[in-house]
Order: structure tokens, then C-alpha cells, then sequence
């Protein structure tokens, strides 16, 4: 079978291994290396509390290069103080003797529970492992995946190849969790790899243009974590004429690059606490992109519009009244709304539909709700999970 | 046993019947009545898209005189279009005619299915019957109280008296529903009668205040219906000199009146759906009233605190999240929260605790959440509870 984990890309060695921070003794420990050094790009939580190991990374991500990428699971290294601080150096400290690389380039990441210590002799001794089982194997590539759960129930990962100079480029992610995913308070940790050749500036523009319109859409409860972080590195093994502008080849790469985050964004709705069906909100008729997007996420967002979904009821009211109550501009006569493709609210009044056809369409995996403003063009989209009795146990069940 | 229902306040009669609305033949149609003619103020939803009975109930409640409010459940007369507006006026017109008072005294309110057309013959024949069933008795205040509710499980009400220049002064209300609460759309509607003499800018004034410290601090799902509506009449019958400025005077009724309108927060919290216990959220420390609102709301909306609230877990970390990505300026350093009075994070930082007495204190039927975030002087509350499995059961299993 062909290799779709992140070690596809050309250029990238992973490992993942367990050290002994999750109880449970699962892989906990993941480590992805460059040797001949990378472009990267990075983004994080917009929280206003964050962890220290997200302080530690947006600090080395600064320079724009990187040889490694360290993820733990199983402790957050957030609320922890200065000495959290100093663990998430250390740990980068580690990974650079044992690779004898420049600990600043390395990139940490930490998910997992709040307020408890890192447990920093586990992970010291893990990051020994860790390295000796670095390998370019798909197998490599899985434990890495693995290594970078937390209550997720698979795996998540994407892959692509595009022709760029005659080259052949990869495009290689995995994540983990979606929102505030437990045990206590998780994070969404995405990690990609490419074998494509892109200035630093470039690889940073297409990386936010693809979270941006991925990962930043995704609406499961609606916060942002203490330690959520978007990490991208570009070892340029594919050979290709360095992308230096916003050429078609840019354009290409950044379109690949949106897929596959796209794909992962589906694979975490998916995979949310206790979801068991994703949908699209599609605003149109916004006054701004701006309000599309407000409006976008108050439905996605809004937990009567989940429970709905997850009763696949075509419950149009809530639709509208979530738009209502969102603060944007709308007209409520012109005021339109579809699920599955199926107009049920038009013009700012019912409209008889087929309720089995439209109960059906919410029953799939994935259906679209779309919501027309009536009072300009702007347009966005955002997606969400239906809300189950299980999101509910998984978080009041669980005791810290 | 003493009268707790609206009819307590002097001056005032009322009525609940079963006009057939609901298919439960439970009672769906209240009306109250002040023969003398009723200084009245009122609130609405701030949702964009409001029902027909909101938009008459404004225009008729702008003159801030009232003889009576007419409340029906089972259909929310929202989304109706021209036809919804005219069955609204409709419905005053009956009221007027069969009390021999102006139809633009009448002030209508609806809850219940949003987009179905009021089943209008139905509610008129009621009418007739409410009208026959106007007493001043506890009896007939109860019958109010039944028929605005919904999915409520039991009436809520509430009642205090003052003395006020001499005079014994009552004032009684009563409310449905919590939030976004169904079976379909359902709404907060808010009826209080008082026999208190005092002018309508002041009635008004007080009701905002009053409403303000109460019913727009309960945060259950956190969005506004399209009927949210809360009404206050006074008949002056007490007998007191009317209320004319920001005297003391003014000041006791409006601290009696918050305590009625609190009382029926509490108990909204409490009879939310599928709640089993409530809490304060107390943001101090805010820079400005604004953002210790927003921040109040952000803790008491968020699911996964919430659900820990449900499973009375003291996961700290949940409300630190919810704190730290509400948008709020916060000194990181200084952060500090505490539940049921028992510091459980100071300086941002964790601390130690005794967890089964935090535990204890949330498993309580009403517990409180306070932080400060290091930053100000200004400060805000609100009220939220618990999410549990029955609040999805009842959400997603319900079928329009």
C-alpha cells in the first residue's frame, strides 16, 4: 500500500513512541526530523492563555526554519508556571543533543490535561527512543499519527502529490482532536510535511490560507484551547525551482496544500467527542465576509441546530433563529434557507418541502446548510458536528 | 395559603384555559386583566428575526399603558409572514371587543412552534372562555402560570411586598421557559403584575434594571428566541403616592422588583432543559463592565463547563479556557479562579485543593464560580446550568 502518512513527503524521518505520560501507556511521544533542515510555518491558539510549550514554539518558529517537531500527548504543559517554561526548553534541548542539531529548531508541541507538571524525565528518556526509532517508513509515519492522540478514536491523516516544475511534490498532514476534545482540556495539534521548495514567506501565506480555510472553520464547541498549533515544515527534497512568488505554481501548491487540510478538518468533525454526522454552513447574501463567517459559526455553533442534526430533524427554525440571534445584518424577507440542496424556508417564509427527503440528507455523513442574508454578496462557509448524549458523557463522566 | 400568583398584586384578574393550540389539550391561552387601566413597560428579543406578536406587542406597549396581556403557547406566531401580523392584531381585536377596551391596550405575546399559522379560530373561541374565567383568586393566577409554559415542568413564580409611603405594596410575576428551551423554538415570556402607583419612565426604567440583573443574565444555550417578551403592569391600586423620581422610594421598588425577577431567573436555571443544578458565574478584576459580561457569559455558555458542572468535577481548567478565549483583556499572572469559594487556581497558576469538598460544593442545587482577571476594578455576573444527556434527548429526539 502506498505510504499517506507524513512520511510520505520526501526529506522526513517520524517516530512515535510511548514514554509513559498517558496512564494508559499508549504512544505519547512524537518526533519528526528533517535532517537536511526545513522551511516552516506556524500558527497558534488565539487564547488568551497559553500553554508554555506554545510560547517555546512561537518563539523558535520565528526564524522560519526547522529540523524537528516534537509532540507530546498526555500533559498540556499549560497553567504550569515558569517551571513549565523551562520544561518546554528542556525538551527541546534534549531533541537537539540527541539529533546535534540547534535546540531552536526544534518545534514543540504539547495536548493532553492542564496544570500538572510535565512529567520531564518520562519525555527525556522517550525523546532517546523516539530517535532511534526515527525511520522514513510509512510505518514511522502511523506511530507518529498515533503518538499525537488524545480521546480522538483514529488516526488522521491526508496526503497529496502535485507536479510542480516537473517535479513531483507531496503534501503529507495528520492532526488530533477537534475543538476542546478531553480529558480535560485538549487541542488541536496538526502537523504537515512537503518535499516542495518554497520561500519561508510563501510556505507561511499558503499555511494560514489553508488553516484559515480548514481547521479555523471547524466549529465543535466553539473555543479555542490553550495549545492549539498548526505546525508545517517544507524540506524542498522534491527538487522542484523554489516557489518565490504568487506564480500558478503557487497557486497550485497552496491549493493542494487547502486540500489536505480540508480533508483533515472533515476527518476531526468526524471524529469530534460523540459526533456521529458533520454538516457545511454555507452563508450567502452577507452584508461583509466578516458577518458570513459570524453567522456561519453561530449556526455551526449552536447546540439546538447540533441536537437537530443529530435527530435529523429539518428543524429549519433553529437555523434561522441561530442567524437571528448572531448579530449580523440580514433582511427577514428575504431571508432564504436549504438543507441537502432543499429549499425550506424562502423569502423570509415556510415553504412546504419533502420531510423524509430532507430528514434523510441530514442522516447522511456530511450534508450543507446554506443561509442566504438577503442583503449583500459576501459569502463563507464553516463546518460543524451534530452534539450527542456521548459528548455529554465523555465530558461529565470524565473526572480530572 | 397566602396568594403567590399575579393576581396577589391588587387590581388585577386573570385567566388560564386549553383553546386547543397545544394537542396535549393542556392549557395554552393566559390572559390578565386590569379593569382600571395599567401603567405597563416592556422587553423584547434582540434576535433579528422576531415573531408578529413581538412587533404589535412593541408598537402597543410604546403608549406605556396597558388593560390587559394576552399570552398564548403552542405556536410562537413567528416567521408567519403578513398573515402572522394580522392573526397578532387579530387576536387584540377579540381581546378588546370582549372587554370593551381599546385593541392597542392589548399586549400579545406567543411561544411555542415557530413558522405554523396561528391556529386563529381556535384562539379566538378562547378568548371568550379566558374571559369568562377572569378572577383575582391564586387559583386563577395559577391557571396563568400554566398556560404560558411549554416544555417548563413546573410553573414559576414569584411574589414580595413592601411597604411604600405607607402603603402595603405587591408585586408578583410569573415566567416560562429558559433560553432557547422546545419543543421547537420556544421563548422566555415574563409576565409581572404590580399594584405599585409610580409613573411609566420609571416602571420602565426599573423593569430594565430589573430584567437586566436577572432574565439577561441566564445564559442556557446563549441565544435569544424570536418572542422573547417581558411585561410589567401596574395598577396603582396599592394606593401609595405615585412614584415620580429616583427617590428612595423608587429605589425599594426597584430592589423588590429585581428580587422577583431573580427569583425567576433561579427559577428558569433550575427548570432549563435537562438541568439538574445551576451556578453564578462572578467575573471581578474585568477592565471594563463589558468585558466581565462577556467573560461571565463565555464560562456559564460553555459546554465542557457545563458538562463538568454535570459530572460536579472541579475542572478548573475548562474555566480558564472558557476565560482566556472569550476575548477579554486578563493579566495571565494574576488570574484567578475559585469555585464554591475555594480557591482553586491563584496567580496563574494551579493550587492545591480539597477536591471532594470543591466537588461537594457543585453537586449542589445551586454553587458559584468566581474569577478575577487581575487586570481592573469592574465587574458582572450571570446565571448558567448544567448540560446534561436530557438536554440533547430532548433536543434531538423531539421531531417537528
Amino acid at each position: 500500500m502506498a505510504n499517506e502518512t507524513i512520511t510520505a513527503a520526501k526529506g522526513f524521518l517520524a517516530a512515535g513512541v510511548a514514554a509513559g505520560v498517558k496512564a494508559s501507556g499508549k504512544r505519547d511521544l512524537g518526533l519528526l526530523y528533517c535532517p537536511e533542515g526545513a522551511t516552516a510555518a506556524a500558527m497558534f491558539t488565539t487564547n488568551r492563555i497559553v500553554a508554555a510549550t506554545v510560547e517555546v514554539c512561537r518563539e523558535h518558529a520565528a526564524s522560519g526554519q526547522a529540523h524537528a517537531v516534537l509532540v507530546n500527548s498526555g500533559n498540556a504543559n499549560a497553567c504550569t508556571g515558569p517551571e513549565g517554561l523551562a520544561a518546554a526548553r528542556r525538551l527541546c534541548d534534549g531533541v537537539g543533543t540527541a539529533l546535534k542539531i540547534d535546540p531552536r529548531h526544534v518545534l514543540p508541541a504539547s495536548t493532553g490535561i492542564i496544570g500538572v507538571p510535565l512529567p520531564i524525565h518520562k519525555i527525556d528518556a522517550g525523546i532517546g527512543q523516539a530517535v532511534d526509532h526515527l525511520r522514513d517508513t510509512a510505518r514511522a509515519g502511523m506511530d507518529f499519527a498515533r503518538a499525537i492522540m488524545t480521546t480522538d478514536t483514529r488516526p488522521k491523516q491526508a496526503m497529496r502529490r502535485i507536479t510542480i516544475s516537473g517535479c513531483e511534490v507531496t503534501i503529507a498532514g495528520t492532526t488530533k482532536g477537534a475543538g476542546m476534545i478531553g480529558p480535560n482540556m485538549a487541542t488541536t495539534i496538526c502537523v504537515a510535511a512537503t518535499d516542495c521548495a518554497i520561500t519561508p514567506e510563501l510556505l507561511n501565506r499558503a499555511w494560514r490560507d489553508a488553516i484559515g480555510a480548514s481547521l479555523n472553520r471547524l466549529v465543535v464547541d466553539g473555543h479555542q484551547s490553550t495549545n492549539d498549533t498548526a505546525i508545517i515544515l517544507a524540506s524542498g527534497a522534491a527538487g522542484n525551482r523554489i516557489i518565490r512568488s504568487t506564480c500558478p505554481r503557487y497557486r497550485a501548491f497552496a491549493r493542494v496544500l487547502a486540500e489536505v487540510t480540508g480533508d483533515l478538518a472533515r476527518q476531526m468533525a468526524l471524529d469530534a467527542e460523540g459526533a456521529t454526522r458533520m454538516f457545511t454552513v454555507e452563508i450567502t447574501g452577507a452584508a461583509t465576509a466578516a458577518e458570513a463567517r459570524q453567522a456561519a459559526r453561530a449556526v455551526a455553533g449552536y447546540d439546538l441546530v447540533k441536537c437537530a442534526v443529530h435527530g435529523a430533524d429539518p428543524n429549519w427554525g433553529r437555523i434561522i433563529c441561530a442567524v437571528g440571534s448572531s448579530g449580523v445584518r440580514l433582511d427577514p424577507q428575504k431571508l432564504t434557507c436549504k438543507i441537502g440542496g432543499i429549499t425550506v424556508f424562502r423569502n423570509g417564509r415556510p415553504t412546504a418541502f419533502d420531510r423524509h427527503a430532507v430528514s434523510a440528507a441530514i442522516a447522511a455523513r456530511e450534508h450543507t446548510i446554506q443561509v442566504d442574508l438577503g442583503v449583500g454578496k459576501a459569502e463563507d462557509s464553516c463546518y460543524g458536528c451534530d452534539l450527542s448524549r456521548d459528548y455529554v458523557k465523555i465530558n461529565a463522566d470524565y473526572h480530572t
